[in-house]
C-alpha cells in the first residue's frame, strides 16, 4: 500500500523500537546486577546510561529491587533527570523513601509535573504536616485542584478521576468538534471517548473516539452519540467503580458530582490498577496479611503480622481447651491423641475449598442474596459426598492402622461430622460476615479454623468417651 | 457553550439513559426475584420486559443466579431475540447448558455474528466432535479464521486477540487516513490506536485515536507516531500479555506471527478479563480449588475438589505418623497431647503469611532472582521477631496452664524451632517451585502445612522426649 521506501532501519527491525526478552519483560536478573555491578563501581555515567532509556514502569521496578543504598545512590545520579512520574508506579513503602530523599521542594516540584491523578495518588499518603508544607509551595490554581481532589473519600471515583476531560455541547457538529481539539491546548494526554454535555455540563451521550474518525464533519454529535452512559457519582467506592468497568467492558467514564454536573473521567489504566489492588487485597487477607508487605521494613512487616498470629494463638488455645476435657480418654487409649489431627486438618481444608469459592464470588457479586440458598444446598451435597468418602478413607485407615475396628468406625463417625460442619461453614460465615457489613476475606477463614478445630477435636474425642471408653 | 436548546427529557436526567442504583449495580436481589415471579407465574410477555433493556453482560449475570429450569425457560423465551454476545459473558458451565440447548444450528448463528476473538472463547470449550459439526455449517471464511485463530496455543495472545485491525502505511498523512476511515466498511467495532505497518506489513509505530483527532490533515503519520511499541507475539502466553498491559499502561497493543507480520490486536477489555482470571486462578489453588466452581454441579465440583483433599489427607496422616513415634511420652504426659497441635498451629499460620506474599509477589513479578535473597532474609528476621515474641507468649501459657516450668521452657523452644522453620519454608518452597518451573501458587500450602505440621510436632514431642520425661 505504501509507495515510499521506508527507512531500512525500521523496516527490518520485528520488534519496532524495544529490544524484549521472549515474554516481554524488560528487567532481566542479568540487567539488575548490571545495574548493582555499576552502582558498585561508582560509575554513575554507566548507571545513567542503563538507567535511561527505561520505561517509568520499569525504572519503578528496578528502584523497587535496589537495596536502600543502591536506590539512594540511583536516585542521586539521575537527580533532576529522575521522571516524577515515577513516584506515582512505585511501592509505598518505597516511595516515601524517594520522598525523603527529594525533600519538600523536588516533591513539589515533581507533582506539578504530573497529571492530577497521579498527584492526588501520591499526596494522599503523606502525612499532614508534610501536605501543608507541600501546598504552601505549589502555584495557587494547582493547589485548588488538589484539595479538591483530596476532599473527596478515599477509594472513591473522585480520588481515581483525571480532573482534565473533553466536554462538547450537543449542538456541535463532528467537523465543529474536530476543529476545536485541534485548536484547543488544554486538553488532557489520552481520552477515548467524547462526552456530550447539555447546558448545565450534565453529561449526556459518550461517542468513541473511533466512531468520530469515520462519521463526516457535517454529521451532529448528538446522531452518533450513544445515551446509554455508565455514569459515576463522584463518591462512588472504586471497587464498584472496577464492577462497572469489568462489567460493560468501559474504556472510559465520565464522573459527575452531586448536581449531576460532569467534573472528570476514569480510563480504564487507572482501573486495571484497582482491580489489582482488590484482588490483591483479598488474597492477602485470606492469607493473614493486611498488605503486600515485600518492602516493607522487617520490624514493621512483624508489627502488621503479629495482630493475626494472636489471634490464631487464641484459637489454637481454644482447640487445646477442648482436648483438655479429654485428658482422660487420652490417658486411656493414645491413640486418640495420635488420630485427632487428622479429623481437625480434613475439616479446614475441605472447609477453605468452600470458603475460598465463596469469598471470591461474593467479591465478583456472584453471589448475592438471590442464589445464595443454592450455593449452601449445593455446598452441603458435596460435603456430604466428601463426608461419606473420606470417612470410609480414614475410617479404614484408623483401624488398620491401630488394629481396631471401634476405632475406625469412630474415626468415620468424626469424620462426617467434621466434613458437614465445614461446608456449613464455609458458606455460611462468609455470607453472614457480608450480610453484616464486614469484608468476609479478613475475618472468614480464623472463624472457619476455629469451628472446624473444636467440632473435630469435640467430636473425635467426645465421641470416644461416649462408646469406646 | 451551546446554543440549540436541548431536548428536556434529556437535561433532566442525572443519569444519562440508565436508571441504576446507588452502587451502579442493575441486578438487585429485588429484580432477581421479579424476574423469578414472572417466570413462576409463565407470563412470558412480562419476562421480555424485563429482560429485554439488560445489557448482555447483566443478562448473563441473571442467567447464571436462575436455576437450571428457569435459566432454560428464560432462553425459550427470548428465543431468536437472545443476544448472542451474551454467550461470551457466560460462565462455562452455563454457557454449556444454553448451548445445549441453542443447538448446532443456533450455535452456529450466534458465532457469525460475534466478533473472532468472542467466538474463539466460545469455541474452544466445545468438545471436538461438537466443534467440527458447527464447523461444516459455518461460512468458509469464517470458518478459516477460527481455524487459524484455534491453531494458536490456548491461552496465547493469538487467542485472545481481535483479527479485525486497522494498519495504515507509513507514507499517509493524517487526512488520507480519515477518509479511508470515513469509506472503509471493515473495520473493527472499537479501536483505540491507529498501527502503522511497513510494506512487509510490520508494525513500525502506533499513533492514539486521540492524537490523530487533534492533528491537522498534512501532517504525515510518521511525524506523530510512537515508535517504542509493545509488540505482542502471536504465540505470548496470556498471563504476559497482562503484564505489558498492565506495566506500561497499555489500551491496545498489535500482535505479530513469528515474520512480525500485523496479524491482530489486543484490547484491553480482554485484558481485564484475564487479569480477573489469573488473580481468581492463584487465589483459587491457594485455597485447594482448580477454579470457581460455583455454577458447576455438586458432583462435578466434588470430584474436581477429590484430590487436593486426598493429599491433604496423605500430609496429615504424615503428621500421625510423627504423633505415633512419641506415644509413649504421651501416655506419660498428656498435657502434650493438650498443647502439641499449637505449636503446628502456629507455625502453619505464620508459613502461610510468607507464603502468601511470596505467591503474589512472584505472580506480579515483584518477587524475582535478583532479590530473592533479600526476601528471605527479611523474613528470617520477620521469622526471628514472632518466634521469640510467641515463645514468650506460649510458653507462659503452657507453664500457667499445667503449673510446669519445664512444660513453658519446652513449649517456648518448640515454638522458636517450628516459627523459624516456618518462615524459611514460607519463602523457599515457593521460590523452589518456581525456579522448578511449577506454579508456586498451586502446590505450595500443601508443602508448607506438610512442613509445619511434622516439624511442630516433632519438635515438641522430640523434645519432650529427650529433656522432659
Amino acid at each position: 500500500m505504501s509507495q515510499v521506501p521506508p527507512d531500512p532501519d525500521i523496516m527490518d527491525d520485528p520488534h519496532g523500537g524495544t529490544a524484549q526478552a521472549d515474554d516481554g519483560y524488560v528487567l532481566t536478573d542479568e540487567f539488575v546486577y548490571e545495574v548493582e555491578d555499576a552502582l558498585e563501581a561508582e560509575d554513575a555515567e554507566r548507571v545513567a546510561e542503563l538507567v535511561e532509556p527505561l520505561h517509568v514502569a520499569d525504572l519503578a521496578d528496578l528502584l523497587e529491587y535496589l537495596t536502600r543504598d543502591e536506590r539512594h545512590h540511583t536516585v542521586e545520579i539521575l537527580g533532576a533527570g529522575l521522571d516524577p512520574e515515577v513516584l506515582a508506579y512505585l511501592d509505598p513503602a518505597v516511595r516515601e523513601e524517594v520522598i525523603e530523599q527529594l525533600g519538600p521542594r523536588g516533591l513539589a516540584r515533581a507533582l506539578s509535573a504530573l497529571d492530577s491523578d497521579d498527584a492526588v495518588e501520591i499526596f494522599e499518603d503523606l502525612d499532614e504536616e508534610f501536605q501543608s508544607r507541600i501546598l504552601a509551595t505549589l502555584p495557587r490554581a494547582y493547589r485548588t485542584l488538589l484539595e479538591e481532589s483530596l476532599s473527596y473519600p478515599e477509594d472513591s471515583a473522585g480520588r481515581l478521576m483525571q480532573r482534565e476531560t473533553i466536554a462538547v455541547p450537543s449542538a456541535w457538529t463532528v467537523g465543529e468538534t474536530i476543529d476545536y481539539m485541534r485548536e484547543s491546548e488544554d486538553l488532557p494526554d489520552d481520552f477515548y471517548d467524547l462526552f456530550i454535555v447539555n447546558p448545565k455540563h450534565r453529561p449526556i451521550g459518550a461517542i468513541p473516539l473511533s466512531r468520530v474518525l469515520r462519521s463526516r464533519r457535517p454529521v451532529r454529535l448528538t446522531e452518533i452519540m450513544d445515551t446509554d452512559l455508565h455514569i459515576l457519582p463522584v463518591e462512588m467506592d472504586q471497587e464498584d467503580v472496577a464492577y462497572q468497568f469489568r462489567q460493560y467492558g468501559l474504556v472510559s467514564a465520565p464522573v459527575v458530582d452531586e448536581a449531576g454536573r460532569l467534573v472528570g473521567a476514569i480510563t480504564v489504566d487507572d482501573v486495571v490498577h484497582v482491580i489489582d489492588e482488590e484482588a490483591e487485597e483479598d488474597l492477602m487477607k485470606l492469607g493473614g496479611v493486611t498488605e503486600t508487605d515485600l518492602y516493607s521494613a522487617a520490624l514493621d512487616t512483624a508489627k502488621a503480622r503479629f495482630s493475626w498470629l494472636v489471634v490464631n494463638l487464641l484459637t489454637a488455645i481454644l482447640a487445646s481447651v477442648v482436648i483438655g476435657l479429654f485428658q482422660d480418654s487420652i490417658e486411656k487409649a493414645v491413640a486418640l491423641a495420635v488420630l485427632m489431627p487428622i479429623v481437625a486438618s480434613m475439616g479446614g481444608n475441605a472447609g477453605t475449598q468452600t470458603l475460598t469459592v465463596a469469598v471470591r464470588s461474593i467479591a465478583m457479586k456472584d453471589l448475592t442474596a438471590a442464589n445464595a440458598l443454592r450455593f449452601v444446598g449445593k455446598e452441603i451435597l458435596v460435603g456430604s459426598f466428601n463426608a461419606v468418602t473420606f470417612a470410609v478413607l480414614t475410617g479404614t485407615v484408623a483401624w488398620l492402622w491401630f488394629d481396631s475396628p471401634g476405632l475406625g468406625v469412630l474415626m468415620a463417625a468424626a469424620m462426617i461430622v467434621n466434613l458437614l460442619v465445614a461446608s456449613l461453614s464455609g458458606t455460611l460465615i462468609p455470607l453472614g460476615l457480608e450480610r453484616m457489613g464486614v469484608d468476609p476475606a479478613i475475618a472468614s477463614s480464623v472463624f472457619l479454623t476455629t469451628v472446624t478445630d473444636v467440632v473435630g477435636f469435640f467430636a473425635f474425642l467426645g465421641l470416644a468417651a461416649l462408646f469406646l471408653l
